[in-house]
């Protein structure tokens, strides 16, 4: 363990220092768990009950925040969650190695292409005619089909599956278990039973884009399923065959997108939200958690619910059912005392 | 890229073609994307918008389908979709290469039995007294537990585990990362915490069975877990400990399927739907997408919701929800009404 | 097979048998599947109809069940769950083997440390500074990042992945796929897009936990993400960073719980559950199937629903929902002869 003080904290992120500089911090924690020798941070109003309480010898606040306690020391900054950033970073251990090269145990193919100062980890399997940008780094025992192809400056973690001929751009992360380019789920009914649809096309992942764990991404009928470049989707995530997923979008763990549907720029899907097939949603569009999502929305809409509504309107329609049974009392109110005025008509 | 011309397109998928039989086409695209040197196909009217819009080079259509448009060549034929499959297929690259035999780097128990002309691809591991039947192919890091056997003509993608003594049947894909076998979520409470019940049975994936990526389907306690031949499972889809599912059925993204329940055969279930445990679809049985499914249904029922009921019934519930706003503002009007007639007594 | 007499059953499982001891029994089956050289088992009045149409041959029931039945033998006892799981152990095959040491397909760092009696898998990759205990059972194709640990006697199915200084205690079961400590989902949005927040802690899970097949629990932030002792997880779970889940709670599949959410001790989350960030679950809370938890709930609640409320109140406020359509009527009805009256006025 290292320790840090004070005074190293507030130069590493920019912050006015109001303290001992001279104390020492042995780590981050968050301001519920954190002890004396330990520095948290209060990224806004909503964590002041917890500022309160903290047991932190320091914490990062706003520049402005007024703090009555005189217990702790303050790093005031600009943007304290950014700030802490920079905190973590000074105690975090550095990340693994990934020695340049192919490990030994790995199985590449002769006509593979592999950039300058890959690291092919152990036990990994390239396939024919696949091709590994320069920097890029395969974790243990990810396997990458006959003519896929990944950027430069790429991490693909352990266990990852690129089936044949996916594109994966340059600075992706791509987490452990996440597989691309499985068929998509196409069968027609016949007589006979189900019949396979041949999934012919590609998975086509541009730029900076970032994939959870155990997420898949499935394979175009024809052309390519395309993630838009800067999108960040989360784990257990899935994404039907031909879906076009816009720029920066961010989809959160365990949302699943049917076929053929076409996301705009910056969508953001909260956890658990299940969209339909061939719809659009366009730029901007927000769906709250576990929404189910059924129909096209245009650019800017907040929606959430079951099916997702205008968030407003949800809310709306919940509060009212919320308030069914009183309304059913004052119902059968109004019957009985319009009854008791026609008996006395 | 291959070129084709549209007479090349019109014999592959038996159309008649109204055009230039000599202009060449580099490939297949969606109605929205096609460009001038793209074919597309207009399954049904709800795609007519993006008929009229679209920018390819020749569409297939159905026989009977009236066209205004003269810019474009037609390939008439009695059902777009399934002869669009043929002209993908045309341009498809081919699938990659399964070598027979077992790859050098495959680690393969002398005691499991191989088939004729298998191909066990680089860093499998088969386990003791594992049957892997002719012509099946396993491609990278597929892992087959002991007494474990896979029918012929199958194929297992990357990363696929087979837990020991599970069964697959005959021409079964299993795409890549799903899991067969593991024991099913079962614990008993103790005063002393959760004490896990062995689950000692197996599962059962008949012929002709399809399993999405990272899909999971647990083990039984006793006897099998079982996948009825034909059925179709997608990506991440859960199947709790002893199910069965009939034969036929289609099993949507991120579906999951509790301990003990029966599906008859030919059910469907919608993306993201849950299904509660110990319960019975019967035959035919459809649930919309989402759906939450806690109780017992007969064959043919169409349900959807959460909870589940008659797919009508919640439409028209969704619909009266929906008006309780106007509903409330009515009883307060009728109530103000009817006190001024009680007050003018 | 083999075959066990009644009376070697009724002596596994502490049961008083009524009917003939030398009758031949080979193996268990639930009520419905069971053939009369089968046994079966009746926990609960629940499942009385199946018990009076089984075929078994015996079944395990409760000591005071009245039973009119005279054509299949009885083995009364005090728990015929509990009992059964004797009946299920003795006809069970045996577990698969796992050899001591290290198979000779294994790449094993030479920093790492390897306790007594360990069994590492073909094709496992043990990285460096990587622990794993005495008696512990990796499986094919598993990956230990480095610096990461594992206690004394797990067991690890194939395809698992521990990122780098991941923390697995004594006597864990993580079954095929699971991925432990990958990335949290943390971004920051900037004007150039979505900035990675580096995810600098690591995932503790304690001792006596199973992890289900294909389950992603992510890496903190900062700190640890924490799986408190003797919960158990199904399969295809998600855990954000920054997660605490307390001791001895149960999680069913496909739950997701979002970033730096508490949850107490003997917690039970429902299948396919959604729960939101930041907010804290008491102790003893338990949530229906499919509940979207949106807020805090003290100890001891029990809840259902989108979004989760107390679950009476949900099954309230669903039976008045029902009847918003009669209530739009009997609305429809008061204005009719209100409307009557004035006009008579």
């Amino acid at each position: 363990m290292t320790l840090r003080t004070l005074n190293d904290l507030a130069s590493a992120c920019g912050a006015l220092l109001e303290g001992d500089g001279a104390l020492e911090i042995r780590g981050p924690a968050g301001l519920r768990d954190a002890r004396p020798d330990e520095v948290s941070f209060c990224a806004s109003a909503r964590f002041r009950p917890d500022f309160e309480r903290t047991r932190a010898g320091a914490v990062l606040v706003p520049r402005d925040m007024a703090v009555a306690r005189k217990d702790l020391a303050l790093l005031r900054c600009e943007n304290p969650s950014r700030a802490f950033t920079a905190i973590v970073r000074l105690f975090a251990p550095p990340r693994p190695a990934a020695p340049r090269g192919v490990h030994p145990s790995a199985v590449v193919d002769a006509s593979a292409e592999l950039g300058a100062d890959v690291s092919i980890g152990p036990l990994c399997h390239v396939g024919p005619l696949a091709r590994i940008g320069a920097r890029t780094i395969l974790r243990a025992h990810v396997a990458i089909g006959e003519g896929a192809s990944v950027g430069t400056d790429c991490e693909l973690h352990p266990g990852v599956v690129l089936y044949d001929r996916v594109q994966v751009g340059a600075r992706c992360i791509v987490h452990a278990g996440a597989v691309l380019g499985a068929d998509g789920h196409g069968f027609e009914p016949r007589p006979e039973g189900w019949v396979k649809i041949p999934q012919c096309g590609t998975v086509l992942v541009e730029d900076d884009v970032e994939i959870g764990a155990n997420a898949t991404i499935d394979r175009a009928r024809f052309g390519a399923t395309k993630i838009g470049r800067g999108s960040k989707l989360d784990n257990l995530v899935h994404i039907g065959h031909n879906v076009i997923v816009g720029e920066g979008s961010m989809i959160l763990a365990q949302v699943g997108i049917s076929g053929s549907t076409r996301l705009g720029r910056g969508v953001v899907l909260g956890g658990h939200t299940g969209v339909a097939g061939h719809i659009d949603l366009g730029d901007g569009v927000r769906a709250g958690g576990m929404s189910a999502v059924i129909g096209n929305w245009p650019a800017g809409s907040e929606i959430w619910g079951y099916p997702a509504r205008e968030h407003k309107e949800t809310l709306r329609a919940m509060a009212h059912a919320a308030r069914a049974e009183e309304l059913s009392k004052r119902v059968r109110e109004l019957e009985r005392r319009l009854e008791e005025r026609e008996s006395h008509r």
